[in-house]
């Protein structure tokens, strides 16, 4: 077997997200039918991050197994060219050993999550951003984030049906700054889990618009309790930016 | 009457461009559809830049008057709910003297040009960059591109169908730069011929892939020859940016 490293942008508006859904389109199942059409092979694919409907990846890694040995710079080609009616580039191939596991080898994922925050809403962005037309105050927001950085109990900023078996995270960065009408929010673990990126941002915003002391948001996580999280963001504005191995 | 100045951005890819066409949807019909829809009044607007099919704008300036004097605040909000079904936006609205023209007041207009230089299509910026696969080399193409600033006649980089009186005119600025896997063009002057931007970005593109040097454009510039000008630029990779009064 000969095992190839994707590294893959794509567009997730029109997606169920990354994982294969019935009677759904997901990225993995657009990936999986392109690597079909031209090597003949029915294989599966493995993510770093099992992006949710409507987040958007700039550098999601995956990783999947053929019978034969082809150029790395061929797979990347076909797999483009068979991916060409959908918003998925493949940004790069590399033939990778068979101990590389995109998920379970990653070391760190980098997520970057965008609001608009101004008046008008989006004319340019539309499916790209989370627009917020309250202003918000960047800086407060970055103060409150700090208090979720380190290791917690994330419970708060979790998702019901999160599959994780520990709601016990280390949370290495969540910035939070302006630029120009934009808040961008970076954030930086290990592993997250299921929504505590959207978890946070929504939390954070009612911090940014004076709703939420950051005393309040800590308050939230350390209550340990999902029904004190705020309303979740939106899916458009979040981006799995890169993955470290 | 009541003149009122817009700041505008606009997605310009299912638009025919800023000016109205019969039986082509454009801006300028859209926009002025949503004033008479809030006003009751039927006007004409004039813009600082007309750009063409396809060309985006983060800040378009307009202008237009009302017989009746509203708060610029609630011709904004008004403006934004009747134009919600098209990818436009009003960022802002001031009352402005009868002798402000959007047009005629401009003293510099601000494009930017965008290149996405990787080997995959977008997937994230599909009719928001012009994709070159191609490698590019933007130092070379910047010192290619400082041989058009100045006063020239920019007969090579002007449509057939330009309607300015002059070819001459005076380009401020013309830098280009990477970042990362886009190449961005900046382009300032008082006032800009028809294409001339996307012009002189197709030309800039041979110097950059190699196939001209800096010395070759600069004798198409000279020739003052339109058969000289490399193939233009998509249109999806330009934005108006701004306008100086």
């Amino acid at each position: 077997m000969h095992r190839y490293r994707l590294l893959i942008e794509y567009d997730g508006t029109r997606f169920c997200g990354w994982q294969r859904q019935p009677d759904q389109p997901s990225v993995q199942q657009a990936l999986e039918e392109a690597i079909t059409a031209f090597s003949g092979e029915v294989v599966g694919t493995q993510a770093a991050g099992r992006t949710d409907t409507g987040v958007h990846a700039l550098g999601q890694v995956a990783h999947f197994d053929l019978e034969k040995e082809w150029d790395p710079f061929r797979v990347r080609e076909a797999l483009n060219y068979h991916l060409k009616r959908y918003p998925v580039a493949i940004i790069e191939c590399d033939a990778v050993g068979a101990d590389f596991e995109a998920r379970f080898s990653a070391k760190g994922r980098h997520y970057e999550y965008r609001i608009l925050n101004r008046r008008a809403r989006p004319a340019l962005e539309l499916h790209h951003v989370w627009h917020v037309p309250v202003p918000l105050d960047a800086d407060i927001m970055h103060a409150a984030a700090q208090f979720a950085t380190g290791l917690h109990d994330f419970t708060t900023f979790r998702a019901a049906e999160c599959q994780a078996k520990s709601p016990i995270k280390t949370l290495d960065r969540l910035d939070v700054r302006r630029e120009l009408d934009h808040i961008i929010i970076r954030a930086s673990a290990r592993s997250f889990l299921h929504h505590q990126v959207r978890s946070l941002t929504g939390s954070l915003k009612l911090v940014g618009e004076g709703k939420w002391t950051p005393e309040d948001f800590k308050a939230a996580l350390d209550a340990r309790d999902r029904a004190r999280c705020g309303a979740l963001a939106r899916p458009s504005g979040l981006y799995l930016v890169s993955v470290d191995y």
